[in-house]
This record gives C-alpha cells, sequence and structure tokens, in this order.
C-alpha cells in the first residue's frame, strides 16, 4: 500500500506540476499555432446556441468603426422602409399635407421620409398623421426610434469603455547575451500616452513531446523571467528569460524548436489608470520567430528635460555574439 | 487551565477548519439542494423593505429581453393615457389643430396622440398646446419624456454591460479512473467567442454528518483539484478532484451520497477580457447526478490549421472501468 | 550600538504591529465615535478647494432620488427662464405665431414656453424664431438642451451602477456563549435577492489607552475571526470573534469598554455577481451597544424544497449564560 | 562549472533583486525627472500610429471641461455649416417656408438653422424639406445629429465615471525624527468626502550611480514604510520611511542626494468606495524638495463630537532635531 500510494502521489504531483495553457494535451498538430498574433485563441466553436453564436453586443463592440456606422445607417433605412410600407398601406391619405411633397415625390416616399422624421423625433410637422390608426403607428414608431436611440448610444458607449491599449510587441522574440549567460527576450511598448500601471507579464513555454509510450503529446512550461512585473509602465519594456540550466529553453536550437514546434505564449495583465480598467493583452512567437545572436537597440533617448520613446525602433537589433 | 486551554484552542481550531459555504450548519433538509442548477441559491427572503424586495433596477436589467420591451411599452401608454386625461379634462380647446384630427377620432384619443407627440418629443406641431395650464403641462411632460429615456438608456447599457459569460457545464459529474487512482470529473466549456481568462474553480463538498451528539449537521469540505487555475479557458476544462485516501469522497458509494445527501457545490471564476469584466458563474450537482465508472470523449479536434470545439459533445462519455 | 540596534527594531516592531484604521492615535475623544453607524466616517473638511467641495457628481449621485429629480426640475425651470428673458429682450415678434398663444398668456410666458420646447427638442412649431439672432439663440438653446440631457443621461446610469448592496447588521454585538469559551458576536444579513460572493470581514477594536508617559493614545487592534472569509454570502452571516486569552478583548467588562471608549470597526467587503461590482459596507459598534450573556436565534429555516430567510429576525436573541 | 554556475545565480539574483520602475537604467540625465508633479510620466513618443496618436477619446475625457463644451459646440457649428452648402447648392427653393425667413437673413442661413433645427431634431417645421434630395439629406442629418448625441452622452458619462480622487499631497517630504532614530516622511489627504478605502503606498528611490565599469546606471530601491497599507482613509496619513541602518537612505544628506540626482517615486492605490472604483495616483519628489529636521503638524482636530481635517495645513511643519 505504502509503495502503492508512493507511486500515485508522486504521478500525482507529477501531474499537477504540469503546466496548462487551457489548451490540454491533445493539440498537437505541428500546423496549428496556439493564440494568433493578434491574441485571440486559434479556435472554432460549433454546436453553438444561435445568440452565442450571433453574440450581437460582443460583435457591434469589437467590429471597426465603419462597420458599425454602416450597421446602424442600415438599420435605419430598414426600420423606415417597413414603417414606410405600413402608412402607405393605411393610406397617405392620413398623411396631413402629403400632397404638397407628392408635387416633387411620390407617395411612398413621401411615407418613408415622415417615418424618418418620426423615428428621429425631429418631427417637423409639415406632413403629420390623421386618424388613429396612422396615429398609433406614429406613436410606436417614435418610441422605438427612442429605444433604437438608447441601443445605439449604450453601444457607442460600450465602445468607448471597452479597453484598447495598443500595446506593441516586438516582431520576434531573441536570444541574446544577458549576464554572463544568455536569455530569451522580447520587448513590448505603450503606444498610447495613457499610462499603464502594476502591469505583469506571464510567458509559456508550448513544444510536443513523446510521453513514455512514445505519443505525441504537447506539454507547457512557465518560463522564469528576471522580471515579471514593472510598477510603471511608461517606456518599453524587454522581458528576459535567463536561459540557466534550469530552463526548459536550455540546449534549445533553432533546428530543435522547429521539431517540436514550439510556441511562445506570452499573457500581459495591467491596468489603465486613466480609466481604471483592468487591461490584458496576448501574444504568441512560434519557433519560426526566433532570432539568435542578436539584442535590442535602446528605444529611450533624453531630449532636454524628458524623455523620447521612439515606437519605429521597436523592431531593431544589432549582432551580438551569444555566451556559451 | 492548561488541559481546558487545551480543548479550547483544539475545539476553536476544529471549528475554524470547518468550511462555510454561507448557508450554515442548519440546512440539513434531505430535500431541499442549496444551488439550484442556475447557479442561483435556494433562498426566499421575508420581512424584506419593499425597495429592496422591488429592486426594480436588478429586475429589469435580469429580466428577459421580451419582458423588458414590454415593461417599457406598458409604461410608455400609461403615462400618456395619464397626461391624455389631464389634458382632456384642461380642455381641448386648448390644443390648436386638434378640430382637425377631431374628424376622425374622439377628442380624447386626440388628446392621447397629442400626448406621445410630446413625451416622445416628436412634437410634430399640426396639434400644439394654447394657454399657460396646456403649455405647463406639456412643458413638464417633455420633461418626464427625456427623463424616462434618460432610465431606458441607463438600462439598455445596465443590460449590455452586465457580463453574460455563458459557461456551459457537463449534466452529470463523473467518477472516472484517473492516473492510478480514481478522480471526480465534470467538465465546462465557454460557449461564446468572447476570451476568459484566468479561470479559477472552487469545489466544496456538502453533506449531513451526525455530530457527536447524532444531531445531524450539514458539513462542508474543499475538495482538492488537480488543477484549480487556467490561464486561457479557450476550449474545455475537465476539473479532476484525484480522489486520495486524503480525500472526504474516499470509500463515498452511490449509496452513501444519497443517505448523506451529498451536493458538490462548483463555484468558478474569471475574467472576460473583452470587456475586462470579472465573471462568476456557479452551479451544483446532486447525488443523483453522479455517473460512477465512466469518462468523457474529447470535445477538442484539429481541423486544417486551427482547432475545433464541439459543443454538443460536452456531456458525451463513455465506459471507463475504475482503478481500485 | 548593538543594543541601540536592538531598541530600535523592537520600538520600530512595536510601532509596525500597531494597527491604524487611518484615523491615527490623535482621535481620543471621549465623545466621538469614528464610523457613523450608516458606515461614513465621522470628519468634516476644512479649506478644501470650491470643486473638492461641491463635487457635483458625488452629490448628485448619492442624494435620494427625490431631491434628484427636484434638482433636474428646478434646473429646467431656471434654464428656461433665462433663455425666456433673452427672446424676450430680443423682442417677441420674432417669436412667430406667438400672437395666437398671447390671446391667452403674456409674451414672456410664451417666450418661455417656446424655451421649454426648443431646450426639450419638442419644437413643436406653432411658435417659431424668425429672423437671425432669434434663430440663433434657438440653435444654442437646443444644443444645450441636448448637453443637459447627456448629462442626466449619464448621472442616472450613474445613480443605477453605483452599487447599493443593502447589507442589514444587527443592531447589537453581542457578547454569547461559544463553544466552550465566549465570543464577540454580530450578524449581517443581504437584504436583496442579488448574491454577495466571496465576502470578506475586517473587525477592528479602537479603544483609548494611556502610553507609558500617562498620554492618552487611541490604538488599535485586529480581532481575529472564527471565520473572516465566506464564499457565498446567501443568507446570514454571524461573526463570531472567539475571546481566547490572546484577544485583547480577554477580561473586558462593561465598564471598561465605556471607560476606555471602546468602538469596534467593521468593514465588509464583496462582490455583487450580478454586475460584477466590488461591494464595501462598514459599520461600528459604540461601548453602549453590546449585550452581554446573550445569544441570536437562528433567522433561516427550511420551507418545502428551499430555505426561508426571515430578516425581521436578525436582532432577535435570548439569554445565554456565558462560559468562564 | 560549478563555480561558473555560482557566478551566473549570483549575478542574476542581484539583477533581479534590482527594483524596476519602468524606466530602465538608461535614464541617467541630471536633468529630467522621471515622474512630473501632477503624477504623469516625463515622456514623449515619436513615430505613433495617427490614432494612437489623436486618442481622441482619452483626450475628450481627460481635457478640462471648457476645453470638452468649446470642442462639442465647434463641432456643432461645423456640422450645420457643411450641411447649409449642401442645402444651400440643393437649392433653398426646397426649403419651404424659409421665404418667411428670408426677409429679415439670407437664404445661406435659412438654411443653416434649418440644418440646426434638423440635427438636433428640434423640428420647428416652420421650414421643411421639400423634394427627395433635401428629404434624404434631412433625413441622414437627423440620423447623424442622433448619433453625435449618443456620442456626447458617452463621453459625458465617460467623463463622470473616470475617478478623480483629488488627492492632496505635502509640498515637500521631509527627514524628521522618528522614534529614536529618524524618518523620510511625507503626507497625503483625501480633500474629497467620498471615502477611499484598502490605500496602499508604495515609495521608491532612484538615483544614479556608477557601475563597476565606473558607468553612471540608475538604480531603484524600494523604501520600507513603517506602514504600507491602511483600511480607511478618512482624514490625512504621514508615511513613514524609518531611516534604519539597512535603509538605502541611510547616511544620506541634501548634498549626496544632489550629487546622485535622487528621486523619490510614490504610487498610490485605494478603492473609491462610492463607485467601487480603484483609484490610482503617483507623484515624486526630486532632490530639491528634501526639508532636513522638520516635523508635520497635526491637520486633524475635535470638534464636537467628530473630528475637523483641515487640508490648509497639509504643508505646515515645525523645528525638530535629528536624532542620530
Amino acid at each position: 500500500m505504502k509503495s502503492k500510494m508512493g507511486i500515485k502521489v508522486s504521478k500525482l504531483d507529477e501531474e499537477k506540476s504540469r503546466k496548462d495553457s487551457g489548451f490540454g494535451t491533445a493539440a498537437t498538430s505541428t500546423r496549428a499555432r496556439l493564440i494568433l498574433p493578434d491574441g485571440t485563441f486559434n479556435v472554432t466553436r460549433k454546436g453553438q446556441s444561435f445568440s452565442a453564436w450571433l453574440n450581437l453586443y460582443h460583435r457591434m463592440i469589437t467590429m471597426n468603426v465603419f462597420s458599425f456606422v454602416l450597421v446602424i445607417a442600415l438599420s435605419y433605412f430598414l426600420v423606415n422602409l417597413v414603417f414606410a410600407v405600413i402608412y402607405y398601406l393605411i393610406g397617405v391619405e392620413h398623411l396631413n399635407g402629403i400632397e404638397e411633397q407628392t408635387k416633387f415625390i411620390s407617395k411612398f416616399w413621401g411615407a418613408f421620409f415622415f417615418s424618418s422624421q418620426t423615428l428621429t423625433t425631429v418631427g417637423y410637422g409639415h406632413i403629420s398623421p390623421l386618424g388613429s390608426l396612422t396615429n398609433a403607428v406614429a406613436a410606436v414608431e417614435a418610441l422605438i426610434g427612442l429605444m433604437m436611440f438608447a441601443l445605439i448610444t449604450g453601444l457607442v458607449y460600450g465602445r468607448f469603455s471597452t479597453p484598447s491599449p495598443k500595446v506593441l510587441f516586438s516582431g520576434n522574440i531573441l536570444v541574446s547575451p544577458y549576464l554572463d549567460i544568455n536569455g530569451l527576450m522580447f520587448r513590448l511598448i505603450n503606444e498610447r500616452n495613457s499610462q499603464l500601471i502594476n502591469v505583469e507579464v506571464n510567458v509559456m513555454m508550448s513544444r510536443n513531446e513523446k510521453d513514455e509510450e512514445g505519443k505525441l503529446t504537447r506539454k507547457y512550461y512557465n518560463l522564469a523571467l528576471e522580471r515579471d512585473m514593472i510598477q510603471f509602465f511608461s517606456t518599453s519594456w524587454t522581458v528576459v528569460h535567463p536561459i540557466t540550466p534550469e530552463s526548459p529553453f536550455y540546449n534549445e536550437t533553432s533546428e530543435s524548436l522547429k521539431a517540436s514546434d514550439t510556441e511562445i505564449l506570452i499573457a500581459v495583465e495591467g491596468m489603465n489608470d486613466a480609466y481604471a480598467d483592468p487591461v490584458h493583452v496576448r501574444t504568441s512567437y512560434l519557433y519560426n520567430e526566433f532570432l539568435w545572436g542578436k539584442k535590442f537597440v535602446p528605444v529611450l533617448s533624453e531630449k532636454g528635460t524628458g524623455y523620447v520613446l521612439d515606437l519605429k525602433k521597436i523592431n531593431e537589433c544589432v549582432e551580438a555574439p551569444l555566451n556559451n
């Protein structure tokens, strides 16, 4: 029993010590990266409920501003179209003053523009509803207009308040000399003028390994960092993983990385203190995005009584012979 | 004294070591589950203050969208009704241009529609207020309209910004072979495409036990997990409680679970990084929701250069003889 | 030096060990409580900047709903008054159609109601601006109207989204028998149906003590709790400080509490998971709010397949002889 | 190898022990302070993308209220101007009722005011669109008006909900006698009546040092505090760094501070419990903002049954001979 216990525990501990990115061990494809460069996960969902698939609010919040305006303009047009049809069917003779218009435009478009004036609550009144039915429809349309507008307002603010940190990552991850050993290095810059603070970085290495039965499974390792938190992310930050003998990266080569389909997963957390919003960004580097024997050149310089940060230089690096 | 002290301390420590779900030890019913499947607590309140019972904002935020629209439409109708009565009592002769309308509809409905045009601030003007009283009422109604609309806007945004994670839990909790022992397993999936990160799971076991005096009291135990946190909740997560001899679940059987009215309480915390919102979901499994000697089948597969997650498979499991 | 060092360190450690509520040691009044029953601090500020004193947004958010509506209605009236004067001074002959009105009301009130129709953007149009000056003023007023309304909308949502947990505290703090010793006990209930989770309680004891020079200084002590965190605050929670010989409360009597002007400061933190809002509430118990030799009666009972929480019983307690 | 390893580790540990403010070691200017008194970083960015440079939302949120209103008023004027031109080009004969106006003002301004009435959805209707083109433009303008207003509403609420704590810092940092040693002291006051709780302070010392190669590099040290967190920041807080022999500040003099261009970096975190918003403020003290041999006078006094906090006294201090 004791021995059995011993085995149990050991196996369990080994299992527990294993890092998990949330992709599990099944993801052993040698083609599929886990995290796309834009920080989203390389996963598509099947069998979602319609509402979950649609996820309208999420889409409206995250789509670019042009599509956003387009969607709104389109809905505006369609709703007016629908009501135009309704007014037309009820009979435009119930739209007082439309004769004036119909010298220039068709009855239908007269109804359409009356609808737009009602939906937006402009209500010039040179066209006005007559009779209970038309009045009732107009009363409903005005309410719909207000609710549509409440929606737009909510969406607009939602888009505002969604944090968009714009953290820039260097395009490559470098293997550079570091102190008297070597280090794995990449750097990030806060492109915005807003202040990010209490920024933490977590770096994970993910690669395929053969388990005892020779089955290919994907393993995850945390890479210890020289520094994994800074209080003020005011300029640029070069994140360094010192390649000590304890590092899972020790003895890796360009070839071994490719063979094991290595991917470096990076998660950055911080706080945007302008709006007191937590900020999370992710990225990853694939084996083919490593540069060996190079080091970054500084991006920060002094000018007058202040400092200048040159974002254009984020990828700039120079040859640097590695320690061995 | 010393010994007394000793007893004290020991008793105190035991007391302290006891987990508390917040239901306390009184909840020993063998019929009542503590947490309903939808994650709400199985508790009703008596003697609340009216405002606390009404809790209007909370209700408006959490009710489904149809009821929400209905409530607004109804209030709109009622407010118009009230003001219609007022205008009617003041005298519709103070509504300039209503004669035009009253060829088609009654004076009262004329007043009603004028009210709706004022409340929504459409103000066509083919009906307009005459005299100080009617003008004053109209001025007040327009303000009320704006404030009602401010309320609607706030509620709409409140509904948007309330996080709705849509985390799916497997319908059953499984007792499955795990390494060379057995494990208690359930799994969860993020149905939405939005990203949940830094997800933590806390699993508690709650059952009735006889204390030294043989009195039935409800006890709570934390169940240690193979892994209680993952950084990226991008796919599915099978949460595992290894049934070691230390586990309070060790030696449990289907019968013993029923006898002690066992319930597994699950709390999940995470962060929705699209809106930087914390997310909390809960669920629970009753003794009759256990499956013995089964294990889950994978839900994640590879396709082309990405991964596919099949939500429909969340409950799928196959026979798996338990270790003993 | 060594010894000096020793003294230093010891003094320093003692200093460090001292808890500080933020009131400092100066607050030795025997009349003034530190925290008012409603949880606000018993402090008034002198020499604030006007904006800080006004703190308009904060006031508008925290005032009761009646005052809130009143302030808005008043501002509405005043703004209309101002513009009425302006239109009047420009000359009401520039308000086309006002003659119609002035059969019933004075020119001034005609201008006033035109203003209200412009500010709310109702714009019936039976009165309309003529000439550049009046038109310009009207154009400005309409914009002001929209901005005022944006403000109102913001304030309304601000009031919504400000968490109002409605946590009820027992009116008294009890010294009750606890296990085989005694305990200091008070209880709290979540009056709302919304769920509070991960609730933490921090209890501090504050009393006047004579320092070595016999000077009266206010000291603060943390009171260790049987349990200082619960995961689900679904029902009621009786917070217990076990009065062990280590407790600063050990050997206290009703008289000694009065003599040292003892106040128990309580801070509760949690998360309202309906809106994922952090929640903070505070209260305090003065020496005259202690009950000796009593214990609370349960507030939770079972009914059918659920539990019933009777808020009215929160203060109910019965005689209970203390252990000694 | 062992020795090599030894060196590595030691160097690495030393490196790790080094605090980093996020400015890195390059910032060795003897003129440039790292943090400006208002808490912003003394850094300008080069090569930002236009959108990142513009960062419109951020600017609109953080600019003062006068500029904010000005920007809105200006945009309002410009948009009206644009549409006035469009209506004018289409032909004002399509603006029904403008003749009435043009007795007083030019056709162009007539179009301008019609535009303003459309954009704000006032829509008096004494001027109204005729023909499809003018009607279409008006329909579009009304929608634009609503969206502009949605933007304004979002911005206004954004400005509200952005936490503005107004924490006052003493103008100088004092070297004062503290217990039987000396201490580095500054103090802060919450100017607002709102309550800040769970306030944490982090103090860093940054100075230039020559490394082994005699190269000037900027080093950062955390300064240990007598107390680095208070639960209730209700009054004033004097933050104290005890100058023990372990302190990097030990043996510093006014001259040595100037020579090494010392700057004390201060970061304060807390929670504004009125809105449950996290709050972050920063400041820094340069070598020339130190006062030696002085101590603060109390700002808190008792009055009746409460306490009075005199903000004006925040900088008041008196001579106090230092311990040595």
